[in-house]
């Protein structure tokens, strides 16, 4: 009865992860979104006259290696997120994105699980966007499980927000852009939490927002975010700035994040990362480079610096052969593995990554 | 290879909720399904030819506020149900129907997954069918977790059944309408369950049946169903009837229920509820509005009262704005509260939903 | 913005079966894939030019019976199956088939989750696939949940494997087909498990692989595979040959599996299983017969013979309406009954199939 755009991506790759020292380990994987994400959607747009619009789009991920969906976070707090253990039984969601939106003259507004804009800085301006094992490090040290130091949660904003309001400016203001959003926990308020002998009131946990403002120009593009989400037990303020210069022969990108993560018994931690990278066109693919590194300011000052170098080869606008290269040098007690792989405390890690993106 | 029809709704809704006394909370949410049940389905047919069609129609619920999927319930009973705690990690199942018809000139024979004939009066002639704040509180009362009094359970039947055999008769007999349904439970014929220190067969469990007739002339619609589904420890009857007279400058809806659910320990419990409401047509949109109760025949007699006013802006056919308000009046040691606020017994609860509904 | 084929198959059936003495027990269900395997999928195939394409694959398992998905695995062991007591809150995976393909004159390499080589002679050479009451009793003894020997376990492999890299040679050399498999467990190489007292590295569990060879011409279709993957605690190899010759009034098909399942405790236990079986096209239906066996070399050497007589009488190409019955013997011990019944050791178990299978 209307137009429904059907749209997806399939990436496979081989992922091979090593690490050192005791507990070391190395791991080989067939996986996904080696390149970018694997997902399939289901959006479309009304034309409701007068320069009105309505549109919809629901966007799942999708582990193509075994065919698994992939859990959302439905409260932006610890407790909404995916079910431990649930194997090859994790069902297909809109995680990725799930939004109703009115649009006009005047900008968008939009209703649902989406990106929140303290994520974009860290895709747009890094050669190898957030997927693979080239990613930038402060993706890696702040949204990754596993990858903090003691006391120190996975953000559940860092990438995306449920039940978030936003609103976006529309695309014709001489190079500016922006947007800000605003997303709720869904707390009764007289919720509370007891770590230890505390307990708080948590009815602002998982609710927050943020905003980015940014401006291109030619071969220029710069942009700004900030953000913070409350939990009872640690705000979270995620922030960053990042821009890009495309010369022609090549597109150059930096980045820099500073960050603050409450912690239950911790305090609040900071948290410093920057990136340098570029893109690098060669006939029909192109080299993508990057140095990255995250540091968090606690305790023995845990940091990670990474190197990553990748080439792109496309076969059609479609379908594209990528390879990544990456080395991780921990320090500061940091024991981070790339791919799966496990490594000592201050030892170093690689990996690489070769693979087929198909869209469609 | 053929025509598959892709549609679906993106319903989101801020839903606000208050409750009162002891325990009373208020909460906030940007949720789904406060004008029309959000869902993405796939449905086609096939000319078999001499009047016969085959037909499919798969829809799957969707949270698109956070991208999670529905529960199914895969036997009609408890433990066939939704999984506690799977959070973000619930998956898209095909809960809302899932179905492959026969038709002909005979009626429709219809297998899988579908919505019970007991459940239609409720919808139908209901204001506001059976979403957001301002549903008949009989569903609520019937339907909803967390809503019964102590030891009677939610329905599982009470909207669909699974592994159903459905049939419905044709369009074409003078106004007449009607359908017959069998589901079954699906349990071995010696399985057992205790409870205390009584152990029971329950080969019956989860299976039942209902039919609906109703009679459709010019502005007059009415309809009555009944149904039974078998639970060793206490079966359930749902009844009901309604009906709606269209003046034109308003259409005034009223429906009764009469219902009987067996408990483990306190034996059937009747509940009884009704409501009378109207649609009223305001240019672009119309106003909602509806009165409507339900009380169980159990200890002191819990009963609750709703009050609810909305109106609804059709932005176009697909696209509409609306907003509801409800206020919930609970005595006999009733506590509900709206919009998943918590209340006293016997105290107050209101709450509104705004929100947009795109279809596609 | 690319062509998608939208596809799939709604298969409802009565099913019932009935088993024989102490514990014996009968079950009626509605439920699915009695004759095809119930599916929704997505798929396409992009043309790269030069002889080249490049495809993808995502097909979910439906219960259409109740709306619920199917759990996939996701490293080819026991941790990556299905949740247990997920019940209505199992939510859609590509369990089915999820890859991503390059295709040349050379032949296709797929890289994810797919049928394993060592599946198809079981399914090809089946008069019933390996749907409904009536198929091989092979793929019963060796791919159901609790249709096994006590320590002989269900072998995740028997069908699928996820994370696995396939090659299939090109269709034009002169008849001869075939395909081979490399699929991964993903354990980290330090990876153990404990069972008892004996600690083993697990580094190579569910990685293996396997291939199939054929030759068809006119009347004639035969192949061959086989296969082996890694268990600490238990390899396993499953083989198998299979044929059939159309002699026009009738195709007759005959299969024979030699297969070896490690056990933690047991050793290796020895399995064989054969098949004969044909299809007898009758005007607008065919008629199918079967009979089976698979005999486990262990203890008291469990042995259970199946025979299954079908029709299926085809309303379309699409639409199907088909009947099948079936009837097991066990003997040495064994206990498996049909259509989710019961039966005793040694005794009879039988059932039947009632459906309607319609595909889009």
């Amino acid at each position: 009865q209307s137009s429904v755009t059907l749209f997806g991506i399939v990436d496979a790759t081989y992922a091979y992860g090593k690490g050192e020292g005791v507990g070391g380990s190395k791991k080989s994987q067939l996986t996904n979104s080696g390149y970018n994400s694997s997902r399939l959607g289901f959006r479309g747009t009304e034309d409701l006259g007068g320069g009105m619009s309505a549109s919809f789009w629901l966007e799942a991920g999708v582990n193509n290696d075994n065919g698994a969906g992939s859990a959302t976070n439905t409260n932006n707090q610890a407790t909404g997120g995916a079910v431990a253990g649930i194997g090859g039984g994790q069902g297909l969601t809109f995680n990725r994105r799930s939004t109703v939106s009115l649009a006009g003259g005047w900008g968008e507004l939009r209703l649902g699980r989406d990106y929140t804009p303290q994520f974009f800085n860290l895709t747009v301006f890094d050669p190898f966007g957030t997927n693979g094992v080239g990613t930038t490090q402060t993706l890696n040290s702040i949204g990754s499980a596993g990858a903090q130091p003691t006391g120190v949660v996975v953000v559940p904003t860092a990438v995306r927000a449920s039940n978030s309001i936003g609103y976006f400016l529309p695309g014709n203001i001489g190079g500016f852009y922006g947007q800000a959003q605003y997303y709720m926990g869904e707390n009764n308020d007289n919720s509370t939490l007891t770590v230890g002998t505390v307990t708080r009131n948590t009815k602002s946990d998982g609710t927050g927002g943020g905003f980015r403002v940014g401006y291109a120009a030619g071969p220029f593009n710069v942009a700004f975010s900030m953000s913070k989400t409350n939990y009872a037990f640690g705000d979270v303020e995620q922030n960053n700035v990042g821009g890009q210069w495309d010369f022609g022969f090549a597109k150059l990108m930096g980045q820099y994040s500073f960050d603050s993560i409450g912690t239950a018994t911790a305090g609040d931690v900071d948290g410093k990362g920057w990136l340098i990278g570029g893109l690098i066109p060669v006939g029909a693919g192109e080299i993508r480079l990057s140095y990255s590194t995250y540091e968090y300011d606690i305790g023995t000052k845990p940091e990670i610096k990474k190197f990553a170098i990748g080439y792109v080869h496309n076969l059609s606008k479609r379908t594209a052969l990528y390879t990544t290269y990456a080395r991780l040098d921990n320090s500061g007690g940091a024991s981070q593995a790339l791919n799966g792989a496990t490594t000592a405390a201050n030892t170093k890690s690689d990996g690489f990554d070769i693979g087929i993106r198909h869209s469609f």
